[in-house]
């Protein structure tokens, strides 16, 4: 009883990722769900990598148990931004997503962050209609979570070490941390940055201009 | 049918939790869960503390989804040490500390530590049969994280904000930090410390051993 019922929410929460899939593409808009550790740096990731790829009009979804404070944040960087208050709920689904998009003007939008709530399991499961699923990682965290969180790594097009400017004041194996990653997904994407320093900024906003290109099919649609 | 299935899930851990806890206090041994995000420093804190615990005898039984590296870790500082994994469970349940304790000699110890796996918001909702709940939060991963995570800050008897050492490197607010703790749980002990530096480490060495005195309902039976 208990798989079955597992089963149908995961089956309702991928017809109404589909149809989240659909909208966005229909409206042109290519979507990225960020996930990561509570306080690893995805809000700060996403207020940096805004006015870095402007003139592409960004949209934001930030998904927290509580409080307004992320979307506080992010309205400074654009006025596009939906905070989705979970409860008690660990990670956003497609449902959730989908009552979010209601309220945004996808006309004015190429692309859409979805921040889900801070967590390095849970959110892995469930598609929530995206484009692309990031992973994010922050050297204060240590250089142990890839393999200590395996699913998010294997399930992510692209991982991020973030914070990499306090490198010289915590203890972080930069190889070993890599050698993880390489074995887990030789396939990844990873990229090493911070959002504060601004250090491989650059290489993270290339990567998500290529992305929208290979989504539009044409570099033409691409504003800018 | 779904909400059935959860009460009864949830049900059989509180059964198991209170065979837990039967076993643990029959055994003289207080046990204390510590919760917090990936990264925020629970085995440091650990690691730190048992030395410092000395007489008091330590066993830790810690909980991660995939690897034996904290175990590896706290093997050097006390030989009562088991590893869960979890695979792709987000928390640990009494039945995984059921299990755990069963390869424990309990009356070798005096005091364990449950490590749940790392994860601010899922491992609040589960009784394993612990005595306390304490929860971690790390300087690193902002100010923000009480008012973000409010479910772990009312459940909790301790919160514990680590890595202080490095509150110069980084944007951290402590007394926005501190009034969101006291706003939603007024009678939590917050402690302030840093595992690395060794700052604060004393008072909350002083407070497992008051509470260690509590659970025993004598001072005799402490042992040192």
């Amino acid at each position: 009883m208990e798989i079955q019922v597992v089963e149908n929410v995961l089956k309702l929460n991928d017809e109404l990722a589909a149809l989240n899939r659909q909208n966005l593409h229909a409206a042109g808009v290519v979507s990225i769900d960020v996930m990561g550790a509570p306080g690893c740096g995805k809000t700060a990731l996403i207020e940096a990598t805004i006015p870095l790829l402007a003139p592409i009009r960004v949209g934001v979804i930030v998904g927290d148990l509580a409080t307004q404070r992320d979307a506080q944040r992010l309205a400074r960087a654009t006025s596009q931004v939906v905070q989705i208050n979970t409860g008690k709920t660990c990670h956003l689904e497609a449902h959730h997503v989908r009552q979010a998009i209601g309220r945004l003007d996808l006309r004015q939008l190429d692309l859409l962050f979805i921040e889900n709530v801070g967590n390095l399991i849970c959110p892995v499961g469930f598609d929530l209609g995206q484009d692309v699923k990031v992973g994010v990682f922050a050297v204060t965290d240590g250089d142990d979570k890839a393999a200590k969180h395996p699913y998010i790594v294997t399930e992510s097009q692209v991982l991020i070490l973030t914070k990499i400017d306090l490198i010289p004041h915590v203890p972080f194996d930069l190889d070993l941390f890599r050698a993880d990653v390489k074995r887990l997904n030789p396939d990844v994407t990873l990229l090493e940055l911070s959002s504060t320093s601004g250090q491989g900024m650059q290489a993270w906003v290339e990567w998500v201009k290529s992305r929208m290109i290979c989504a539009s099919g044409h570099a033409e649609s691409l504003p800018g």
